[in-house]
This record gives structure tokens, sequence and C-alpha cells, in this order.
């Protein structure tokens, strides 16, 4: 079976294991407070041009999602998000558990509009509802598709105007960037964001994300709230060693645009073949629109999600490529592809 | 500088990195359904002797503390440790995070006992006070020591008495199990305890702890509740590649009987030179009792942490050993302490 | 100034107040424990026709739904509710802020249908999303609908069907029970729901809701739950002397009466006129959906809310009346529609 | 039977009644936005002496204490109790069921010091530990002492010194307030406290405590968080009522210097029989220290509460009175006293 299930199947890139087993029985000092930590921290501000943001590593995205947004927002205040956001959808009421409304509005393609988000603050009035204090964006998507510059700076505006923290979940912010339609870089974000993250797990580290905290007031503290909820890990040179290798130089893009180009493969197989897609492909997700039929033949040698039921005899599925998917297996799927035609 | 401070200063055990290395390009199932995870969990199953038990990987300590205790408790429900535990003193309030009051009372070196704990249950006796629900322990505990048959059974039956749960957490169970003071084997924990953790990243591992949950009634849906706390890694494969070579023959018990040997030599050191200790020493943790002139020339070249002020000129310190520490160090230190005399 | 802005302007009934009066010097146990608490619960039973239900007497509202979703949840659990459900929209989050997601689907005219609950449940089946576990249903609704017999029936077997508990908010129940839609009595709650409560704010009592625990598994410890959200009134003799008024004899009834007939006799006096309402009107609250200009009008005169805007030039309004709407009042208004004809 | 368990066993003094019984059908804006509020209000910053304060009226003393603390920290910071404050007792532990840790330590007759909070302060440096930023005492305290203006403007100074919020829970400030061994006003406290609320419930309301908060900081969106927690009475004209009658003139201090009065007169009996108290005596509540055989034979006739055993023939037990107390009643209790000799 070749798996296009997600991009989280494989371990780590090359170099960041060899990073790894050079500097295993170094003795490092605990919690992140390590030189590797350090390092990345440094490595990672010179891509973001910015030395006064501040930079945690955190193990996981839901855990990095449910941190910045209990930290930030008083009992109050609630997040704002679209209906496809995975804080809303896919954490099995993390938000929630730490006391927060996730308020939803239906979005377009995944993505949040400064039009959908005053609909949402002109709803919410007086103190019998709870008052959004930040919104929420995933880039890229839940779908698979991605913000613009023009995009990103009206939001920023719209939160601005209206003194809300944008946050943007960064799981998969390499395929983002680095994909064809992109036009924002990854130093772009200080400049339209309070706080992001930058997701090692689904681009070449074992573990991993890098939160980056640029509003100064978000900052205070911020160590005491990771161990509250249970992400300062001990060894925290391991996720330290993880952004260490990603970003000494270009490798973090580099592996997010392989990912992108294998996708890019996939997506045109499918549409020379005519099929139709559930939302504009992009980056490094894309859900065809399949017959039914296809789908079961399909399935028995490749291993991919189901999206959406789209009728009767037709289903939106979930190809998903990473930084080490193979050739040779993108191959393989086009090669069977074909063959049912 | 040679570090005492902590037994997670290294990364991991050289065979759970060639397993890592060599499992790396592997395309495994997402959040600890992999084979990997499957293997750990029945070597683990075979050391404990029982097929019954449920195992989760964990990241990390502070997050399977709280989960654990957040899971089995109603809202009014508190759990009872002693005043040292780990969840009441060093994890940020990360239970009460999670709404739950840590209720405790002063321990005898760091340990519990069945009067402690009924001393707690006959003061809280009505809806006016929260109520004791779950027994919390640690083996080894916070101050090095360790809990032995005898006294584990003791508070078992107590928690039966009076329908409490009983919880221990592990992290340093290696250590306890193989310390020469100690009469528990690890297939006695699931006939004494309801629900405990064998702590990984004191033990040779980058990172994670495994839960084993023995009541059948705490078993349901337990990974709706690691999802939700973020502690569910996209790459649970990671955790389950540090215990299967963990546990697939003996090197948990090797590994943590060298940092008991490690640990003993220093602590022979100390006694040969008369030094008291803070408590009866016994596992990979030692708390000699130094002069502060001491303490400050053994500073410029070892890392130890203080652990409380004895006496206007007396300190007690903290050295840890580990399944890393190289014997040649101990041997530096042991040298130092003896050009001091 | 006349107000139909809502049914909790007023103070309370003449006979709730007397009962007081005669009361006030007596020393009363604390906490609920007390003498008219009991026979409150003794009176309440009787008109259950169950005397192995569990009652208790809760200051507010809000603090009876977020005691209730709290309390009877497991911290991954969710509460379904209509879109337009007093839980998700207007309490400030009170329901997230005890843990739990408020699950929402759009209701029909405010109400759940089986098909609606299922449709959630479908779309949750596994640990990355909230596991359902309680639908929230009112009744009356926000809207002022009322569920029939077969409707509540219904659900009922769906929440059976599926494990799920039935939770019904009667903060306006004495308004739904007498309404003359109403196939509904008192004593069918039992039968249909797990747990319910009956409003007493809303209908002649000074505050209070008395919350009716059907389902045995979920009477445990509920004092203990009750002190820890705030909700237990060290003189719960007040809430105590509320219902003892009211449910003596059928004073509750006759109050909620009172008010669906002059609700209905302003909804006539609309529907006469010609005006189109919001939807099916029934209970003391009716949504008629007026021009801009006539609402600017009777503003001047009448206080009352607005709902929700219809077109530019048409708005849905809301007016209420309550045990202690006085008619002459009513007929102020009605005079006041028809000189604008 | 006499009861002298509590100060909250009779209803409300007449002047709170008349005032209630009068306004009964006026139609008043709900949620506390109604004219009975505003003068209240009007009529406590008069006392104080200060325009500038937040006043609102909250249902009752846990959910005042638990709204408080909740609403001014953030997650990973606790309040610092002496170990018999109420809210690390007897509130069902609803302060960690908002996520926060009471930190707690021997107070000295239920008192808090400096010494006390900075010894706390010391222990807790670093983000692996709860971060301590309010101090909660109360006035009087739950074994009836009293701050007076000296130790009450050091706490302040060491509060201030160390960033740390002062919170002063005043369920039974009146009391505290016209004991004779009293130094301070009720307009001091404004310029030494941040936060803090005068109780109706045990001072001739029905219900309701008046919370009061100087700090500018915390005055923002406060109104969200008590509808949030279930705190925002519909009917908040009650609440409000209850304050207008006691505040109007002088009527607060007078019922509160009544029991005073009634308790001296029990306490001056207890000391001229001899029987030491469990600490100094002063506010409506007192200690005495029994043999246990004279409290079975008191027992028959009077009610009150154990406090502590004291040895085996001795316990401490509880004596409370109230603005209702007849004198009678303490004369039958005197009598019963001296008949025993």
């Amino acid at each position: 079976m070749i798996s296009f299930a997600n991009d989280y199947s494989e371990g780590a890139h090359t170099r960041v294991l060899e990073l790894m087993m050079k500097s295993n029985l170094e003795q490092n000092a605990g919690y992140g407070l390590d030189a590797h930590s350090s390092r990345a921290k440094q490595y990672i501000r010179r891509h973001l041009e910015r030395e006064d943001v501040e930079i945690h590593f955190i193990p996981a995205g839901t855990q990095t999602n449910l941190l910045v947004i209990s930290s930030f927002l008083r009992p109050h205040q609630c997040v704002i998000a679209a209906d496809t956001g995975h804080v809303n959808v896919h954490e099995t009421g993390a938000i929630e558990a730490t006391g927060h409304k996730v308020l939803t509005i239906a979005g377009k393609d995944g993505k949040l509009t400064p039009e959908l988000i005053k609909q949402l603050l002109e709803e919410h009035t007086d103190e019998h509802m709870v008052q959004p204090k930040m919104v929420y964006l995933s880039d890229s998507t839940e779908l698979g598709t991605i913000y613009n510059k023009t995009e990103l700076s009206a939001i920023r505006k719209c939160c601005q105007d209206h003194d809300l923290l944008l946050f943007l979940d960064g799981a998969r912010l390499g395929s983002a960037l680095t994909c064809k339609k992109n036009d924002l870089s990854l130093k772009d974000l200080p400049e339209l964001v309070d706080v992001f993250y930058i997701g090692g797990t689904k681009n070449g580290a074992l573990l991993g994300e890098a939160l980056v905290i640029v509003k100064e007031e978000l900052k205070e503290d911020f160590r005491y709230l990771i161990k509250q909820r249970g992400a300062m890990m001990a060894k925290g040179f391991v996720l330290g060693m993880q952004f260490e290798a990603l970003f000494e130089d270009k490798l973090f893009f580099e592996l997010a645009a392989h990912a992108n180009n294998m996708a890019e493969k996939i997506a045109d197989a499918f549409e020379r073949l005519g099929y139709p897609f559930y939302g504009p492909w992009c980056s490094n997700q894309i859900f065809p629109i399949l017959p039914n039929s296809l789908i079961k033949r399909l399935a028995k040698d490749f291993i991919f999600q189901t999206q959406a039921k789209v009728d009767d005899s037709h289903t939106a599925v979930r190809f998903v490529t990473s930084w080490a998917t193979a050739e040779s297996n993108v191959d393989a799927l086009i090669t069977a592809l074909r063959a049912e035609e």
C-alpha cells in the first residue's frame, strides 16, 4: 500500500536525524533553555528578518492552538474561526476545554474574510454574548487553500480596526509559502499577524511547531503557560534540533516545495483526466471529486481519506503529499489512474 | 562543566536511535495507531504479565498527570498528594487549570501513608468542601525515596476502603524498581494501583511516558481525552519506537540500574566523607547536605541543583544520575570531593 | 412607558411575598436544607406524580444550564443545541467556560428534531472530534415556540437510541405548558427527559429555577456541584419559599396562563391588522414583523426588543408578557396599534 | 431550639422587605440596569466617599470570590490565602474549578501577614511553579478575627512592592467594621485594597454582596464576566433593593453593631465562667473551648457548630450572632450556661 493519507507518515529528514545523532550525548540544559533551541531561534529570526519576536517550540499543533488561544483571551472572550477551522472541528473541543468559545461562520473555501468577521462582530454587541477578541486563520487552510497578501492584509486591517488579535495556524505554512499561487513570504508574517506558528511536524521534523509571538503585550510569562498546559518538554533540545536543522539554511522551504511539486503532479493528472475538484487546489493537499467506483478501486493500492459526499455516486477525497513523498509513489498513482480510463 | 542537574540532559539510548533511523521512511499510520506503538504495548504487557491493561504513550509527564487527573475525576472531586508532590509544586498549576484541587498534607520523606490519607478524608466530609477521590503517589518520589510493597499495599487497601482511585506517577519508575531497597516488580503494579505510568523521558527515551490504565471503568474514550489535551502526536510512532526499543527485552531496567549504580557511588563518597543526607537516599537522586563553601567550590566544575536551605551555613543539594551518566564523570566528582578534605 | 421587553420586570406574586413576610424571622437551616425547601419539593413532586425525582432550587437560569451541562458530561463530551439556543447565544460562553463545546445546527423555529440530532451524530464519529452526549432543548424556545408530545417523544427515542442525555431548559416552561397548542403536562416530563427545570424567575418568583433530576445516575453528589459553581445560597429558604407558594396549589399554572392570554390578545391584534410573524406564535413571546416606521412610533410609548432585520424596511420585534402584565397595558398597546391604521 | 449556628438563618430586615413590597409591581430594567441598583450604588459610593469605584451586586459569596479571582488572574497565576481561608476550605474547589490554584500558608488567627506572603513569594520563583498574583483576605476572618489599619496597610504595601492584587472578602465586613477593636472605616478600604465586597447576605439582606472594584484596570468588561459565571440575575433590581435599603442611611452598620453586641454578651458570659477561647474574639463569631459534656447538654436547646477538637475532653465550638439575633435568645443561652455552674 502507498499512503497519501497525510503528511506525517514518515519520521524526519536525514539532516534532522544526523544532527540528533551527532548531538545525542551532549549534556543540554532542560526545558528548552539549551544551545540548540537558541540557535534554532536565531536561524528563524534571521529568516523573519526580525530580532524582536519571541519564539517557543511546542511539541504539537493542537497543543499550540489551545495554548495560544487560552493564554491571550480573558475568560469571556472568544476566537473567530471559519467553520472548517481545525480548532472548531478536529481538536475534540480542546479550545472549549480551556474555557473559550470558538465562534464560527461558514468560510469561503476554508477562508475567512473581513466581511465574515464583521458579520460576527455585528451580532455580538453586549455582555449577554461572548466577546470576539481573536481571529484564527490557518495557512494553508484545512481545504488546502491559501491566503494571498491582499487577503491577509485586509484581514489584518479589519483586526486592527476592531481591536482583535490575529493568530495564524501555520501547521502547513511551509506548503502555503512555497506553492505557486503564493505571494507571501515568511518575513511578511510578523508584519501581518500578532502570533503564528511554523509547522515542523508536517514538514520534515519528528515533531514540533515554532510559535512566533510578535505582539509585545503577548510575550509576558509565556513559559509559565507552556509549562501549565503540559507542553514544556524536559528534553526541549530535541525540539530545538528539529528547527536548527530545518532553518540553518533553506531546508524547510525545499522540503515544502517538494511536497507541493508532488501534489501538483497528482492534481495535473486528475485534471487532465477531467475530474473536478472540491475547491481550488494549491498546496500539498488536493481534493478531487471522484466516482465512488474509482475510489473503491484506487483504495486497493493507495491510502487516502474521504472528505465529503458530493452526490450519490461521487465523493470528494483527499490526497496529501509531503517532504517524504517518493516521486515513484506519485507515478504509481498516476499510472493507476490512467489505467482506469 | 559536568552536569548532575537532572536525568534528561542527553538524547536517547543508541538502540532507540537505531530503531528510529532504521524505520524512518516507513509509512506509518498517524496518532499512535501504528505498528511500532502496537509492538511496544505488546512488549510492555508481556513485562506486566497482563493482557487486559490499556496502554497509551503520552509525550511528557506533566501532560500525563493532568490528563489522568482531569479525565477520571468529576468536577467537585480532588486528588490527594504529598505536599512535595510534583503535581502540587512543579507543574505551574496544571492540575488546577483543568479544574481540580490538589489536596495536600505534609508527607514523610515525600511519601503518603494511609494515616495521612485518612486524616484528609476525615476533614472533608460534606458538600462545602472538595471531595477526595484520587490519591497521587510518585515512585520514586520527588525526594528520591521509594515505596516498598508493604507500604504500597497498605495505601492500596486504604484506597479500596474509601473508594479512592490510586494513581502512581512513574516518571522515575525505572530507578525506583531497580534500586537496592526496592521489593516491588513492574508486574506488581497492576495489582496495586488503578493507573500508573512508566517514564521514558528520564530513562533512555527522547520523550514519552507509557500510561497504563488497569481499572476497567477508566478505559473508556481515553483517546478522546488525549486528543483534547493536545497530547496526541501526529507522529505517534515516534513515541511507540521509544518504548519498543526499551521494552523489547530488558533495556529499560538495565538503563535504570546503571543510573542507580552511579548514584550509589556518589552517595557512598559523600557518606564516607561524613556528610549527612536530606532524607534516606535510594534511587538516582541523592540529596547530601553540604557546607555552602563546598557547594560554591563544586559549582565551578559541576552542575547540580539546590534543594533546601538547612541552616545558615549548610544547604541540601541534589545530584541526579541517569542512563547516560558516564562513570568517568562520577569519578571526577568523587576526586573533586576528596580533594576538598 | 409600558414595557413588554421581557417577563422579569416585576418582583414576585403577592402570595410569594406574603409567605416571605410571614416566615421572615423564623430560624431556618442554611443552604437549602430548610423546611420551606422541603415542602416546595414535596409540592412539585406531587404535581409531577413522581416521588423518586431529585429537586434542587438554583438562583438563575444560566447558572442552572452551566451546572447541569458541566456536571453530567465528561471533559471530551459536548451538548447539542439549536443555533438559537440560549446556551449557544445568550450566556456569554458560560458553557464553554466550564470546558464543553455547544455543538449547534440550524433549528426549525428554534427547535431540534431527531433528524437534526442524527446529522450531528453522523459528523462526529471519532476521537478527533468532540463526542455528543447531551441534547439541550428549551420549552418554550427562544423563539416562543413549543414542543408537542409527539415531537418530544421522538427526540426522547433518538436520545435513547444513541445514548444521549436529554436536558430541557424550562425557564419558560409554565408558559409552554399552558399555551393553547400544548399537549404536554408537567407530569409527562419525567417520562420524557433526564433532567429539566421549572422556571420561577419568569413566572411569579423573585428568583429561582427548580431543577428536577430524573435519571438515577445523575443524582449523585449534586449538592457538591451546586456549591462549587457558586449556586448554593446561604439563605436557600428564600428559594424554597418561592416554589412553596407557586406549587402549593396551581398558582404557577394560573400565572403562566395569564401571561399567555395577554400575549394572545396582542398577537390577535397584530394578526387582525395583517402583520406577519417571524415564526408561529404560541406562548408568552410573540414576534410580529413590523414596518420600521411603525416600530419607531410605538417605541415612544412602549418598550420592546428587536429580534432580527427582515428587509430594509421591516424588522421582527419581540413583545413579551408575564404573570404581572396588566390587561390595561395590553389594551393601551392595542389602542395605539389601531390608531396607526 | 434556638440557633446560633450562623448569621443567615433569618430573612431580611423589615426595611428591606418594605422597600421590596412597595416597589414590587414597578417595571424595572433587567440584569441590574435598574433605578434601585443605581441608587444603591450611589448610596454606597457616598459612604465610601469615592465616586470612581465600580460597584456590582452579586447574589452570593462563593460566586463573588470565584468571579473576582478568575476574572483578574491569567491562567498561570494563583491567589494567596491563609490555610483557613474560605476560598481554600469551604468552597468545594470553586476557585480551582475556574483554573486557579489557591496557594496557602498557615495563617495567624486566620490572618495573613506580609512575612507570610513573602515566604510564599520566595518559594515561587520560576515558570515551573504557579505565579502568585493576588492576595485574598477576609475581614472579619473565618475565625472571627479582624485586620486593624496597621496590619492592612502593611499588607497593602507588600502587595504594591510585589505587584500583587489585593482582594478583601467582606462577607462579614459589617461585623468587622463595627466591632470594638476595629480602627478601619468603610471609606478606608478603597485606599487599601484593589477590590473588595460588602456582604449583604449575613447582614440584613435576603441575598447579595456588593462588589467594589477600585483599581481602574480591573473594571473593564466585568459585566461580561458576571454573566458568564451565571451571576447576573434577570431581576437584578432585587439585589439593588437590598443595598438601597441598607445603605440609604446607616442601617447596614446598625445591624452589624447589634450582632456584635449580642456576640459580646455571649463572650463575656463564657469569659466570666472561665472558659478559654480558640482565638482572640472580636466580631459576631465567637469560639469558646468547652468541655464535651457541656457541649452535649447545651446542644439539647441550642444549635451551634463544632470548630475543632482541642483535646480528648474539650472542643472549640462556634456561636454566631446576627442582625436578627433576639436578645432574649442570648439571655436564654447565658441562663443555661450559668445553670451549669
